[in-house]
């Protein structure tokens, strides 16, 4: 009988074949194959790919977007909290997992899966945006400069998946973040968390 | 008898299927039908969609650097040069035709397709890094600030198509530009040439 983890097991299947070869080229044959549960299983979860595509991009967007939130928010120093974010370490050379969906036709020409990818930067810059304004930037300023921080962040995976070095995304971000905050030119090196 | 102009035909209907469909989707029938030349000619210039693969994407990145190379070169004062590439209207829902190609999986899979976005995005980040050198910033923070500069074009590319709104890239490139050039922030509204 299909249970919970059945339905987890498929669905994280399916975000590990998107990450690593995109929605338009994944077959529910291919997640079945990688999740090792059963053909009825995967029928009963998603009787269409539609479905298991909006399941799985959800997932990859709800995960992205908790790891950013919980770096923006809690009680440190405002602006310490963009850095963050910025700074958090990632894997440059596979690209955003959110991100390259923009560049996933079989995603662009679906509204549900256009809409999850949306939102999730709606809420992240809004977010940013937000913590900007706390840390004393004026509103307008605040929304420019957290469009221009989730940009560089997109941008550097960019970079570096188009150079094949992870150091251009790191470069990228720190010549973001000297210019957002002047006082992280002082920082010992090895105070550079990525 | 093919001509210099028939393969010029053949190289610019593949950098629209390119641009449009990407690498990976496009057949050499497909770039035959858009070119609208004989087939006799598509195989005496490009033996394998391979040659014609290469052809399109230097050319591509070829005119995209040519591009960003005018604005950044002349005589005007350096930092204005670099506000001239950012600033640059681009069809922000569209994407760069080049750093779309880091998600097309045929391209990043091919050493000499690889190497020809490398090529653009390595003398690109150099080039704005020697104009910022010029325009007073120190070395090592030109290098990093034309990673970023380079880097929120392609990002604001990324927020442009996930939201569907254009205006996502400008306030990407706005949010850098008021940090690497603060009396920008004093221009009247009717001066942003985005």
């Amino acid at each position: 009988m299909p249970t919970p983890a059945t339905r987890d097991r498929l669905v994280a299947a399916a975000q590990e074949l998107f990450a690593a070869q995109g929605v338009g080229a994944t077959s529910p044959r291919q997640v079945l194959a990688a999740s090792g549960v059963g053909q009825g299983s995967l029928y009963h979860h998603f009787p269409a790919k539609h479905d298991l595509a909006v399941a799985a991009v959800s997932a990859t967007a709800d995960q992205a977007l908790a790891a950013a939130l919980q770096e923006l928010s809690g009680d440190s120093p405002a602006l310490g909290r963009v850095l963050a974010y910025l700074e958090r370490p990632r894997d440059a050379l596979a690209g955003c997992r959110v991100g390259r969906l923009t560049s996933d036709q079989a995603v662009m020409d679906d509204d549900d899966l256009r809409a999850t990818v949306r939102t999730f930067f709606d809420r992240l810059v809004a977010t940013v945006a937000e913590v900007l304004t706390e840390a004393g930037v004026p509103p307008d300023d605040a929304t420019d400069r957290a469009h221009a921080a989730v940009a560089v962040v997109q941008g550097g995976y960019v970079l570096a998946r188009a150079t094949g070095d992870p150091q251009a995304m790191r470069a990228a971000v720190r010549g973001f973040v000297t210019l957002l905050d002047p006082t992280t030119r002082d920082r010992p090196d090895d105070e550079e968390s990525l």
